[in-house]
Formats: structure tokens, sequence, C-alpha cells
């Protein structure tokens, strides 16, 4: 494959703006030189700041846009104020167009939602978008979805999550059939909601070719690695995710006042810096930075609002991933073969 | 205060029986010489193991039962055989007819929340019980409700949340007034849930004088300690806790790892092992041992089926402390409280 990936950003969202996003374009087009970049945004502030990255300014269009959705705007005054002339708007429109493949923002997630619904439109059959977010594991990354999108979630949700999930991991980690198991408070068959039982009894039943639904998982499987794709309802998965966050950060903190309350804790400190470094590197929040909107007829990654140039630059990079290996098309053709009856025969 | 604390031990329950939760007490003992027991088990397993620890056998009397409760026994199965003559339910009938105070058992959550349900009645007005859990934070501790006793909650059963989680961190962490967050998927008013977005304007709106309600919190809030209860519904609570206990095993591996590498790290380690105890030590699952049943016309601690007997020493300490600072009078008297209208005028 040798065609280049075309994304868009929106140059104006996130807490630090443009200087970071800007930045952060320049540093994934040096780790993928086949990237080119639609940009929206203030020519005024855009401008200025490509000029220090000529590389980067060679392979961008610039779309110049008045309006910067606010990070504290509510989605329906976002939608009002914003549409059609924002920059967030604008990106997404570049998607819309065919101009881009995916687009790329640091924004308000609840405004970004709500115009890549309006912009975007619902895909085929699927009646609610999700976000899935990238997990770190014992076994190395897993897809949770949703993780916030959506509060509330029938079986026919839960089973489009597992599907929305499956094509994702598919294009992402290259698996054929990814394994997929549905967030419970237990393992039995007897336990949880009954939106979960339903879907459980609907993926086994169906045993979709695109996806290996391997049963109820439960919150401590999710570090464990146990599944390739963890599906669950918004409201959970937004918290057990933001949960998770807290945990980690809580021991990275510990770990941080232990290492200096004694003068030979300092100095296995020094022995050991490497091994701190590694570590670091290994929970940065920065590695798997993006949420991916799925659902809709494009593509949208949201970047953490605080993030940094690295940072964005990671969502931009897993942007370039799944424009490589087609997310689209691969959720498209897997919906679309939902509605077909499984080619398989059920299992006994 | 010189009186003795009673506690009722289930002596079968757990994934290692009485060998633990036996050695468990012995050790619950010494550090709190004031306690007694009432015993519930197979007497030629405990007579044994009680000879061993003399000062616990002069402190304890035991209860015959050839009975116990498989630990992956459904509740409804569990309930048929072990109602009346199980080990796990005449400990909670000791709590019942007042021979002891609290009960604790490793036993099967399920069949012991099903039990505790049947033996000891639910208290006045509240519909259902709650598992309390206690939640090591950057600032200490929190107690975090419901962890999974029931499925769904609607906005009185999360108002009954916040009561019973106050009243219990009231009696833990002698507070007067403590501080109460709703969990959701963000702090503006406009998020979530029904049930949670009316439990908040029910909880603003009362301005209880036995809790100071903050607002919505969300899953980060939890780790950074920023209120002393955190109420959500079972199903959330359950997959949040594990998700972040997941987060915690997950980073201690990554650790282990990183300092085992290289020659460096392992120096390092060597000069730094006090700050790794010590870090261990704050992060041991084991110290807050215990899920506390809420709601019920008794109190009863669940220890974790897998703990050794320093975890269920914890367990037990904590039910000691809950039974000296008389945990069920005071949710008994916000509960009663809460029927009133608030003394106090709302806030403007």
């Amino acid at each position: 494959m040798s065609r280049s990936v075309r994304i868009a950003i929106d140059a104006m969202g996130g807490d630090n703006g443009a200087s970071v996003t800007i930045q952060g374009a320049a540093v994934a087009l040096e780790r993928r030189p086949d990237l080119s970049f639609v940009i929206t945004g203030n020519e005024r502030i855009v401008g200025p700041l490509l000029k220090e990255h000529p590389k980067l300014a060679a392979v961008s269009t610039v779309r110049h846009s008045e309006i910067a959705v606010a990070m504290d705007a509510k989605p329906s005054q976002a939608l009002r104020a914003g549409r059609y002339h924002s920059s967030m708007w604008m990106a997404l429109e570049a998607v819309k167009k065919g101009d881009a493949e995916i687009a790329v923002s640091a924004g308000n997630t609840g405004a970004l939602m709500a115009m890549a619904r309006f912009c975007l439109k619902p895909m085929g059959e699927i009646e609610r978008p999700a976000i899935a977010g990238i997990w770190p594991t014992m076994r190395g990354e897993s897809i949770v979805l949703d993780v916030g999108a959506t509060i509330g979630a029938d079986a026919r949700h839960l089973v489009d999550l597992a599907i929305m999930g499956a094509a994702m991991a598919r294009v992402v980690y290259d698996i054929e059939r990814p394994t997929v198991g549905l967030l419970n408070v237990g393992v039995e068959e007897i336990k949880g909601n009954e939106a979960v039982k339903e879907a459980g009894k609907i993926l086994r039943d169906s045993n979709l070719p695109s996806l290996d639904y391997v049963g109820f998982i439960e919150g401590n499987d999710i570090g464990k690695g146990t599944v390739d794709v963890v599906v669950t309802e918004g409201f959970t998965g937004n918290i057990a995710l933001k949960a998770a966050e807290g945990t980690a950060k809580q021991f990275a903190e510990y770990l941080r006042r232990a290492m200096s309350r004694t003068l030979s804790a300092r100095i296995g400190y020094l022995f050991a810096r490497g091994a701190f470094e590694a570590l670091r590197e290994k929970m940065d929040p920065r590695r798997s930075n993006g949420g991916v909107f799925l659902g809709l007829e494009g593509v949208v990654i949201k970047s953490h609002g605080g993030t940094d140039a690295v940072g964005f630059a990671s969502a931009i990079e897993l942007a370039y991933d799944m424009a490589r290996f087609d997310l689209l098309a691969n959720i498209r053709s897997m919906v679309m073969r939902k509605v077909e009856p499984p080619a398989v025969p059920a299992r006994a």
C-alpha cells in the first residue's frame, strides 16, 4: 500500500488549542511520512504555527474558521453556535465530503459527538454511536466500548457494540476473529441485568463469523487482557475507565512518595532509574490517547482535551492505522453481514 | 467503653475454610483483646484448630453445623440446602438473636446475601440491601456503595445508599457530616441517567443534616478521595471496583518486571527495598478486606473468599469498629430521620 493517508485536524480543539495540535501533527508526520492533513481553524493562529513546521505545511491544506467550540459548551449550545462554521464541524465535514479519511479533535467530547451524529449520520442499522477506548493490559491492549457515548443499552445495542468493537480489533490488531466478552458482575449465566443476559444469548446463539464470543467477564478481566474486545454500556464503561485511570495515578503517586522518603530509597531510585523510566512509559496515558467514535458514516477520534503534542500525535497515529486498514469499510461489511443469518451453523 | 465486642464467625466460609478463619480470629484477638466470638462450623474441624489457640478458645462459643455452603452454589440452592442448618446461616442467626453484634463470613457472596436478607430482614423503609466497599484513596479511604448487592437502582434507592453510606462513614471515620458524591459520567447537571439526576436533585433539595451532598463526581474522583462516600448503582459499582483492582495488580506486575530486568534495577531494588515494602503494604488488598452489607436489621461483613488469616483478621477488625460505634443504631436513626422533613431549611 503506497497511497497516502489524509487526516482532518480540528486545530482549535483541546485545552491548549493550536499550539498543541499543530505540533502534534508535526510529530506524527515525522513518524508517518505518508500522512497529509486538512487543518481546520483560525488562519491567523494556525498560519504562524505552520511556518515553524515547513514539512507539515507542505502536506497540509488549511480551511479557515472563526469559530472554536468552547471546551465547556453544552452539546446543544455547541451545535447551535458551531454547526457549519466551527473548526470542529469543518473537520467532520472534510470526512463527510471525502476530503479526509478520519477526523481528529481534542475538543469538547459532548459537542464533538453531537456534531458527528448530525454531520456524519448513523451507519446503516446502527442506532446509536459508541466511543471505543484502548485499554493497556497485562497482555498488550484491549478495546473497551462504549466508554461514554450513550447512557443505557438494550441487548441489541450491546450486540452492535460487540460487532463494531470486533471490526476495530480486526483492523487495529490484525486478528481475524477477535475474542469478545460482555462485562458483567459475575461469570455465571444467571447474573447481571436483563440486557446483558439477552445480549449474551444472542451472541452465543448467532455465532457470528467475525468474532469469537467468550461469554461474561468481570471488571478485573479488563486489565488481565482476557479478551480483545470488552463490551459494556456507556455509563458503566465511562466510570470503569476513569476509576482505573484514577487507580493508575494513585499507584504512581504512592511510588513517587515511597521512593523519596528515605536516603536509601533515593539511592535505589538512582540505580533503578532506567526501570522507572520504562515503567513510566508503559503507564503513560498518552500512549493510548484516543477515543474512537464508531457507528457513524465516518470515523472520528477524540483526543484527551488536556493532552500535549506527544499525546495528540498518538491520536493521529491511531487515526492513521485505522484509515490504512479501512476501519469504516470493515465495520460496514460486518454490520451488513449481521443482517444475514450466519453462514456457519450455530454451535451445539 | 469497656464492654466487649462479640462477633459471629462463619468458620467454614472461604476458599480455605476453618484453617484461615480460626487463625484470622486469633490474629484479630491479639490486636483487640476485648473481642469474643460465636464460631459456627463443624466441631470436628473447628475443635482441633481452637486447641492450637487457647486464648481464642477461651473467649469463643462453638455452635456445631454439619453443613458448609459451597463457594460455587447458586444463591437459591444455598438457601434451600443451607437455611437454618449451615454454618453461614447460624452465624447470621446469632446476630438476629442478639448473641453477636456482627457476622463475618468469607463464604459465597450471593448465598450470604440471600441468607442475610431472609434471616435478618430489611431495615425499616430500606427496600434493597447494599454492599459497601472500602476504597483506598490518595487522601486515605472512602466508602463506595453499592458494589454489587443489587442490579439497577432508582433515585430512591440511590438516596438510601447515600444515607447508609454516610452513617457508615460517620461510624468508621468519625466524621460528623460526611461528604457524599453521586458517581456520574460528567459533573455537569445535564449529564447522566435519569435515576442519578433525580437522586441528585433530591439530595440537594433535602439538604439532610446527616450528610454533605457535594454533587456529581466522576470515576477518577474515587481514587482522589474527593468525597467520603461514593454512591452508585450495584452493577456499575462492582465493575468499577474490580476494574480498579485489576489496574492495581497490573501496575504491581509492571513494577515487578521493571525492577528485575537489569542488574542496575536489581541493585536499586535492594537499596529501595524498604520503600517497596511500604508501597506493597499500602496497596495490600488485605488491608481493606471486607464488603459491608447494609440495609438489613443486622450488619454482615463479607471477607474475600480467597483471603488469608491476615485478611480475615482485617474483616473482623472492621466488624469490631462498626460494632464498637454501633453502626446499626446510627443507620437506623438516620433512616428514620429521613422520613421527617429536614430540620434545616433547604439551601437557596
